[in-house]
């Protein structure tokens, strides 16, 4: 990933401007959000959104689209802490730390991420207030609308309360109706979000959706597969318990097909995204 | 509160149009975020932010402002799931009924509370889509990053820290900054939020701001001598661990004097609020 490495330093910079003049009473808290914002991320969501606007901008300037590849970053985060919990997956250990409520307490972990869930809207509406073009803002709101439906009951939170609910009863439908909600919903607010505000048209944003759904489903599936042969999984709901690896690997084999076709469908220069959500769905290789 | 029948009515109906069109499996998060906001809350914050906005405007209409105003009764209200849960307070009872956790599990009372607080984001974000002056979304985009300011870790979340992290060591002075932060927060989000989109200058905010304080703690401390009388308070950080009865009581009545001349030195009819105000912050007598 050394080749995103200036673009991850960018993202990291803009989350740490959030984190200033902080008086004793929140210093605790905000140690417990930055750990896990700083605990081996790979920033997937926000280089996507990135290259995303890169593409369809055309722009090498991506100051604009910052704000909210963040945004999506620090709500992926805050959902990590809270799936981490007891009362969740109760997971002690994630990307090879302890899991922030082992660190600073469930309290403290409940709290992180109700503070990061409402940074992200702290962030985008400090961003767009600075806004004075009426087409600008409307583009940013229509942007931050997309990814608080992304992050809602319907989708993100949707997925989580499946992963909760179904068990015996979960089927491999099912199960890749919560992929697409826990895992691609936050790879398409990203997406989708750096599309609004490169001024992408309806047709193009559907496109930009499917695509990112596919990434989305892929990585998750790919995620399962290197879990499992790292045998660090416990008995989770994934769709390994329905179909073999090969099945899966086949069914990652056309996601990624059908990715690329939506991005070539598009009338822009894709190639740098195309490249990093290739990566993506084929870790393993 | 008969007088606020219209009011809470209007708040109500309007909370319900965001819970429409549920999936097979949202239909327990939703049930569970529904249980908490429809037991017996007061509606105190939104009917603030509506009698703020009439006074200011001048206006009887008040749909304007009642997006805002849900948003923050949105927040207050996954605030007090979060609160209640095991890791925190662990109330088993709310406005004499289970708590939301002792009736939908843990994990659902946490999606629930997080639920909520990014529904606030989307009734916003959505409702300023519709802006087509820039005015009128630069004020709005405004009050929203005051609320979600007031709703973060240096505000809401910041009190509930201190109300974790204190114990023995906690003092009248950190109890008065705690219930600011806890308590006042989001009635100055409300009341405030309110006043910018009625167009108030930063003279009238900053009065709105100390006028929504006194009442936010001078309404803490009145709930803490109800609580003691009713005998239902468990080992909690009170000021009552401080102070006598009779200190307090004369402190509420200071607040009430500092609020009602807040209100006094704005050039508006604030008759209906300065009423509203003086019955929460007396609801003893």
């Amino acid at each position: 990933m050394d080749k995103y490495s200036e673009l991850i330093e960018s993202i990291d910079n803009y989350i740490y401007k959030n984190f200033t003049a902080v008086d004793e009473y929140q210093k605790k808290v905000y140690e417990s959000m930055t750990y896990s914002l700083f605990s081996g991320g790979k920033r997937v969501r926000p280089i996507l959104g990135i290259l995303t606007y890169k593409a369809l901008s055309g722009s090498d300037d991506y100051e604009e689209i910052l704000p909210f590849a963040v945004a999506v970053e620090l709500i992926h985060t805050y959902s990590l802490i809270h799936d981490d919990l007891p009362a969740m997956d109760d997971d002690d250990i994630r990307r090879g730390k302890p899991t922030n409520h082992r660190v600073y307490s469930e309290a403290i972990a409940i709290l992180a991420g109700d503070g990061l869930l409402n940074m992200s809207a702290e962030v985008l509406s400090k961003e767009i207030e600075t806004y004075d073009d009426l087409a600008k803002v409307k583009k940013a709101i229509k942007a931050m609308k997309y990814i608080f439906t992304a992050s809602g009951v319907h989708d993100l939170i949707g997925g989580q309360v499946i992963d909760i609910e179904y068990n015996d009863d979960m089927n491999y439908d099912i199960c890749e109706i919560m992929y697409k909600l826990k895992t691609a919903a936050l790879i398409r607010a990203s997406v989708v979000s750096a599309g609004i505000i490169a001024g992408a048209s309806e047709e193009e944003i559907a496109s930009l959706e499917e695509f990112a759904n596919c990434v989305g489903i892929a990585y998750q599936i790919e995620d399962d597969i290197l879990d499992e042969e790292l045998d660090q999984k416990k008995e989770k709901n994934t769709m390994l318990k329905f179909k073999t690896k090969e099945e899966l690997l086949s069914r990652i084999e056309d996601l990624t097909i059908r990715a690329n076709n939506e991005l070539d469908s598009l009338e822009y220069d894709t190639t740098e995204l195309k490249e990093f959500a290739e990566l993506l769905m084929n870790r393993g290789k």
